[in-house]
């Protein structure tokens, strides 16, 4: 497939690894050289190209991963995709699923889920900052999935979910245990609620509040990803790996009465 | 949703977690003791039922996670949801991807890469033996995946994959390095090669392989999910935790001539 | 040096591991056959014999980890050696050093610290448990290191310590936060305070103490300690690793005033 | 006790941690503040002296882990105490115990091998470099240790350890295989062997020529220490944590014929 101008590509090789938007007549420079936008338009993806001082740099479609990574924006602590994988994947959504998050922050996590739901799901982001949904926005569009999200301005712990028997609910806030009641009216009966916090401060609340609420096979876990150099003569981990991020916690709705918690 | 006859469900609840496949009639025996099959059926997903010891059980829909844990036969080590997660992911796998994958094992990640690739995407599964290719179709049968997915009796190695210009190749088998050759072949330029070994010395011939085929971005990471303990007054990890199931390695083909390596 | 009756040996090889006290015309039983007790008496340690099955089993000096996981009673859930050598360490305990611990437990953590302040140091271990007072003084026997330990049956959080000035006070027991006002008043000032507990809510409890009782330089982590297979061509982690035993906090008293907390 | 000039001291809070040498008349600067050294000379270890700007620091006496990570001088990397930590414990290394280590680096596990060996026992301390030599001993010195040590200017794959009947060897070099000849004539029959490297194509190496020169028991593990945020209010671990720096290999010698290897 060749590369088109307007295309954001993947550039990589020798140290150099950066998402750019391919214009004509410009210089696209990396730490490795200067490469003219011009050379590589209508090129097949997958091509290695020269910099101006010789070192072979690849172009690649990037994937939806690499965009998040290298080149959106980010008003908020995001969702990496290490968790995000794991959320989907244990979580079960898939193609056609209808979820609903709270909040969004900067749509990482958002653009995960609209990825995956497609072509036939729905994804309800909720927030209530402005900058947020403004910011997600703008991730969802560079992305192309903004079709398969709705971002609402909303303060789901006052306000509630406008959507009724979701496939999953996903809380990533600052203190989810008051939405708790929210999402479970949201969710259809034996949906699956997701709770995503950094603390153990805010495991105990968030499991307090799953059991309060009646909800069954609960499970919790952290992700740890560890990294490795990939020079085939002096293989080994990475140095330095980000050992945090936030703990994960997954249950299922039941048909218990939601009116009051279950003690 | 009502629960019906020849549906699989999820039992859970107080230490039992199975699936079952719903038979009028029947009795489902669990260590918290027995439920009627027909108690259940036309009640709600989401019910719960007291067996005959006093317990309360939950009914649900199994995720597909539940039913490859808890259901499907195997006849080989397969790879865990959690890394099929970190490899459908850092690949890019989704809706409309077209896959190959050899060996399919027990097609686990067969049937993950189905669940995730549909309703517009296609799984090629190959594997060299017999009673795996078996395996994993009744497997995916289960599961009610087969439409996306074509099993293939072959091996990859002498006789190559059939498909080409293909987005990703996943090689789960004891001497990938020996399959590089053929999967550069059957990938698109700047398709996405994933390689999933055991132990550091299978590392180490895959790295020298993707290096001497001229894949680029070339990662590797090992993922560990750290189960814990949910009852919210003593939360912390669980004690016994799977450590180490295999190292995955993913890299970028490129237009690289592949007729002989580069070095 | 020579094998003599009475001595405690480590047998290991294909599979065995265990350590025997050579009993003179005794059979020294493995799964890898039969040894005769006479036949390894005055031999060297280091020596390879053969059993009755044809297998090469080496007899060695067992270290005292070897003896506290192969041989020693337990009456308690124990600190493993990966955790004492961090909390050692950690604390800065060595030769020489003055160190009351609670509880004891079954020792285990007793004896590393025996080992370690020998031979002009001292460890003062309580429990109010008479029966764990009764397995450590047995196991710390067993280890030759009685010596270098005064076991007192004492409710420390009631009656507390008898020491004063002491280099380290290390509290193993369900309620630690009830016990630091009285191991602070028996360290010396700028002594180390450490503390093991196996779960998050116990974990915030205590850093709310420490802060309450003017700890500084406080510090809190967890050891994973990951084993491999050590088979040369097939180098890989064990698949199941003991992923959680407690966590550690250590901190330095300091001139505070311990009268009352200082919030 | 009081402080004294000439004293190493620990400074500590509010994000300070500095290990300082007392000098009459001068002014420690910290990001914090100066306190005037003059203040703290004869005011009791643990105090708590106000800085210019009105934080409290206190002032405590260091481990000899705080002076090697805040104050030692590096002309290599290092293995740190989380490491040496373990291969002390899992070595048995004690009061009492003859060790060789080849090479000593900046002395950092020299030291802490010192520090336990104390008072009748003996580290030699082998290495090729001159300057790992010199910043060794330098080291050693500050931490008052060098009486325990031995350092020698040798190398000991082509010259061989000058000890023999040694409780333990430790090699912490590129090649180590090459050493283990040396190693085991210098052991003492069941004496254990010791060896630390970064990559995985050397622990391949390592275990070839442990398995060659009939070691027994051997073990081989990594060492993650997760270091956890310490307030109350917001308990969860680092972010970014110190994820890998060595592989550790420990194994007993036995009376197996050294002149050739067993394959």
């Amino acid at each position: 497939m060749p590369i088109k101008e307007g295309d954001y590509v993947l550039i990589v090789g020798d140290g150099v690894r950066s998402v750019i938007k391919v214009a004509r007549g410009s210089r696209i420079s990396t730490i490795r050289g200067v490469i003219n936008a011009d050379d590589i338009i209508n090129q097949e993806y997958g091509t290695l190209i020269k910099t101006n001082l010789g070192y072979d740099l690849a172009v690649l479609r990037p994937l939806i991963t690499d965009i998040l990574l290298e080149r959106a924006d980010r008003v908020t602590q995001v969702i990496y995709p290490k968790d995000a994988a794991q959320i989907i994947i244990n979580a079960g959504i898939g193609p056609g699923s209808r979820v609903a998050e709270a909040g969004v922050g900067s749509g990482f996590m958002t653009a995960m889920l609209a990825y995956y739901v497609r072509p036939n799901g729905r994804v309800y982001g909720y927030d209530k900052r402005e900058d947020a949904i403004s910011i997600a926005r703008k991730n969802l569009e560079m992305l192309g999935l903004l079709d398969w999200v709705e971002l609402k301005l909303r303060d789901v712990i006052s306000d509630g979910f406008l959507e009724r028997d979701l496939d999953a609910v996903i809380l990533d806030m600052g203190d989810p245990w008051n939405a708790i009641p929210r999402a479970t009216e949201a969710l259809r009966f034996d949906g699956v609620l997701v709770v995503y916090v950094p603390t153990v401060n805010q495991v105990i609340k968030v499991l307090r509040a799953m059991s309060d609420y009646g909800y069954v096979d609960v499970r919790m876990f952290d992700v740890m990803v560890r990294e490795w150099k990939t020079e085939p003569d002096e293989v080994r981990p990475q140095t330095w790996v980000n050992a945090h991020t936030g703990y994960i916690l997954i249950g299922r709705r039941t048909l218990r009465p939601i009116a009051q918690p279950t003690k």
